[in-house]
């Protein structure tokens, strides 16, 4: 099964898209390590337009979702925000990234950062430091961890956790 | 020139669509009132998931598009919402119809309610009713008056005014 996760917001859309082994028989390859495909982030400049920007996202995701045909679109979902001119722009491109997947008739499924730090280590008072030791820990980063020292992982860590939480909630779920 | 106006929903989306003759003579039918090609609503169900209302809403955004080739399409913005709950949905749609825009090479202006209602009556306490009536004043509604009574127009007044908001504005910049 292939997941992409994806984390949303105007400026810097994180993804990351995960290949598991769905078990047979439960019990065997249970623990195998969801293999990281690909991760990263899309970004969009603050000169553009809002439309531009989110013309660029539904290009970019459309790409993703070609080059790698996702089963599950995995996003990370805000539902309280400091301030409502924060929460604009982040729906504003969430809107775009939902859009772009139900138009591809792929299953989405959301995540609140508390649920992902929940499902990754247990307790909703986790750091995103602890969150993103776990996250690498679980995950073979194996093609990732010479190849791209370049890539700002931070940026791409949420998505590669909500990513991972989707796959722990349907290995869960088998 | 044809005006798109839209006010943003994801259960409602108002849309209004006016032509304006663009006056040779600055002072030569400046007066003329523009005429209201089409207005209404687009609906979603709630039954639906969000990808696929925000699907619906992109559909049907591009067929007014390709039925009336619009060169200004003017949208209500919101800035401050009384809660963060019913921005994100809000927020979603318009996300949707600046991208749909954006792919289109549709030029975008926003305005916010109270642009809308300074616009049309002069101050921005006015009641709603207030801005429906001046609406109606202003626009050449003949061709809808008796043909489409059973229209909703109440809900889309808002895009009504918003499209006579970029029409004045307009003017006033020649």
């Amino acid at each position: 099964m292939i997941i992409l996760g994806i984390d949303p917001g105007l400026a810097t859309v994180g993804y990351a898209v995960l290949k598991t082994i769905i078990p047979a028989n439960k019990k065997q390859d249970r623990n195998e390590k969801p293999k990281v495909l690909d991760f990263g982030c899309i970004t969009t400049s603050a000169a553009w337009t809002p439309g531009e920007r989110l013309v660029k996202i539904n290009k970019e995701i459309l790409s993703l979702i070609e080059i790698h045909d996702p089963d599950i679109i995995s996003v990370e979902s805000l539902f309280f925000f400091k301030n409502v001119k924060t929460a604009m722009p982040v729906s504003q491109a969430k809107g775009v990234i939902l859009f772009t997947a139900a138009k591809k008739n792929i299953a989405i499924v959301e995540f609140t950062p508390l649920q992902v730090k929940m499902t990754m280590t247990g307790h909703g008072r986790a750091e995103k430091s602890q969150v993103q030791a776990m996250t690498k820990q679980l995950l073979d980063l194996s093609a990732f961890d010479n190849k791209h020292k370049d890539r700002k992982k931070d940026d791409a860590a949420d998505a590669l956790g909500v990513a991972l939480c989707a796959v722990l909630h349907h290995k869960h779920s088998l």
